[in-house]
């Protein structure tokens, strides 16, 4: 019998771009401070009482009482083949005219991005991202061994004369030009801010110029508290150049975690092609049931109430709060504030003070796959409940000026 | 505005290899099958009394009230998190002794099988399989670009001589040896046989020697209708070379799609850092509410004894009424029989015949990577009701009568 494992484990036999990037960070910073005692800005989770209990429940009694035979069964039945169509019906509301061919489904946005990586990168391509972005899709792009280049973002979303400059320098020079450009349109994870119109357009003529896909993640889309939504990228695509990708996550829950693509019909056979994530047919049934008699735009329209709630709460803290030399966004919609510390603070290095004065934050170098970011803070309004950000503000207040103080002293 | 798509689509963006197999069929020829007016001997479907409906809600309704604020969150709550302990608790029943830090959850035993290919192949790496397999793990290792060698299996599982010449020939030559042999020690499907103890401790003896993995998925190992079960290889490998893969598809229900991997711990946290799954929160916590008060162990004795009902009666039918020249196994559990037709009939070839006639199987020629398998069928006993099995039987019959009669005709 066998009896021995080989002194370095098996790792000689990973994959090379496991082997490659085996000793990168797990998100492993920020675990630790989940378990903080103190006020958490720092991740994108929905407030508890957001949460449809009874309407999911009810959902699975109708479920089960509709299609008792095959509502656990591969593939489920009639409620679970109808969720392509809720989707489409919703992306057509927002201007994207798609058919249920055109949608993937998937387990979640995360592997909805994964499955547009699988079927398009090869190890050495370029992928455009904004800068910064979020930290999930940089890590699953880092699987893929490709080469990230990152580009601003200002008010309007991300830098398009950069993107159009870069574009140009690398094809008179004769280099990689990229294959995806990721980018956040809504809303955007960290920075609070939603593109312009005229940027997606200009982003769409780069694509085809430049002969590039845009895979455009709109999981805030649908989370607006005010003003009028610009047209998603696909919905202003003719082309077919766009890979949009969404959620039911912000919009229902996490826990239900199915997400889908929007694409070309030939984009989307590839991608159920090469699909691994199995049919949970039962939560897709379930989220078919949970939609019907309006359950699912009523739902929408509580979350956004909540949640602008809490935004304006948080924007009212920091307008009272914190002191000069403090900026940020005010975003219409989404989860996160994207706050600039007064100048000489380092977001990371502040932490642990932040927390030992009440609050967590994820620091915006983390959201860089550079360098980056280092007097930021994001902030995230979307889990605590209002008096608990305003304590939060406090906290951070307090940690920002003593951190201040402490600099003086040093001169 | 941009307004047209390129005449080619988008093609020549696609990664190398899905470029490559962008033409290979999707489980095209078998889909047909579906909806064909027949008594349905195709598929590996749970019957469709054996669903856990009422248990399911019930273990609803008691985890939002103990977790109502976070059974629906982002990784959820405890009994989300209490899983991968019941998944440890089974494995240990059956001589498999892990910590909870080696499993790794995944939707579904085909999303593990895909986790562990992205982590080990590469491009041009060679996998062993059983000859016939799973098709289904044959897609997925298609998708990696890597060569397939497939070994036959005899009564006692895969004939481990031909394994062992095979890699002591490409170790002579300098050729390259395989990372991963792919198995399916118990109820293997296509051919329902069960790999004996002997040759599980030969293909360790063999991993260790040649320096590659065990991929050793299991999905039908608890349905054992007789018999006493032989170690799982995971349980007989002292050194870490095997992962085992497993699912509650079977065992709960397909509808739940949930699985996992168990390895070692630092094969695991490779398995996480690569993930892009998601975590369905909602359906672990559900799965591990129904687990308590002992429903899922009372659950698979349920099943067990539905499924040795109908593999009792599909003997039996084939028994009483297949012509001579028909020879079969006798599974102890799992799903499926492999039955090899007379001399001269094309599996295949009959099915067209088959299904007018009253029922549908697949041809064994599906499980094989390269040509094979054309006299056999491989009969699903799990879905159909006992009666329907009997018709099902009956028209196999028919069929390969009226094929024999008609072939002799000819002569």
């Amino acid at each position: 019998m066998v009896n021995s494992t080989p002194p370095d484990g098996f790792d000689h036999l990973y994959s090379d771009v496991v082997r490659e990037t085996m000793d990168g960070s797990v998100y492993g910073s920020w675990r630790s401070i989940r378990d903080a005692d103190a006020v958490s800005l720092s991740f994108g989770f929905p407030y508890p009482g957001s949460f449809p209990n009874q309407e999911l429940l009810s959902a699975a009694e109708e479920l089960f009482e509709a299609e008792a035979d095959c509502a656990l069964q591969y593939s489920g039945g009639e409620y679970a083949a109808g969720l392509p169509k809720i989707i489409a019906d919703q992306a057509r509301d927002r201007g994207i005219d798609c058919a249920t061919s055109e949608i993937h489904l998937t387990n979640g946005a995360t592997n909805a991005i994964d499955t547009v990586c699988q079927t398009f990168l090869d190890s050495g391509d370029t992928v455009f991202v904004e800068s910064p972005t979020f930290m999930g899709a940089l890590r699953l792009f880092r699987n893929y061994d490709v080469d990230i280049s990152g580009f601003d973002v200002d008010e309007d979303g991300i830098v398009v004369d950069a993107v159009a400059d870069e574009l140009a320098k690398r094809q008179a020079a004769g280099e990689t030009l990229p294959t995806l450009l990721y980018t956040i349109p809504n809303f955007h994870n960290p920075t609070g801010v939603t593109s312009s119109a005229d940027r997606r357009e200009r982003l769409l003529e780069l694509a085809e110029t430049y002969d590039f896909m845009i895979l455009e993640d709109d999981p805030y889309g649908q989370l607006r508290y005010e003003g009028t939504e610009p047209p998603p990228i696909k919905a202003l695509d003719e082309t077919g150049r766009t890979i949009h990708v969404n959620t039911f996550s912000k919009t229902i829950a996490p826990g239900v975690r199915t997400g889908w693509a929007i694409a070309e019909a030939p984009i989307i056979e590839q991608f159920d092609r090469i699909n691994a994530g199995g049919e949970p047919s039962f939560t897709r049934g379930l989220i078919t049931s949970y939609a019907a008699n309006g359950r699912l735009d009523q739902a929408i329209d509580d979350l956004c109430a909540g949640y602008r709630e809490r935004r304006d709460q948080m924007v009212e803290s920091l307008e009272t709060r914190m002191p000069p030399g403090t900026t940020w966004n005010e975003p219409a919609g989404g989860f996160f504030m994207w706050v600039e510390l007064p100048e000489g603070i380092d977001a990371a290095e502040l932490l642990p003070d932040a927390i030992d004065a009440g609050v967590t934050y994820l620091p915006g170098s983390f959201f860089y796959h550079e360098a980056g970011g280092e007097r930021h803070v994001r902030l995230s309004f979307s889990h605590a409940s209002p008096s608990a950000i305003d304590e939060g503000i406090k906290a951070l207040t307090d940690a920002v000026r003593t951190e201040i103080s402490a600099a003086e002293a040093d001169d």
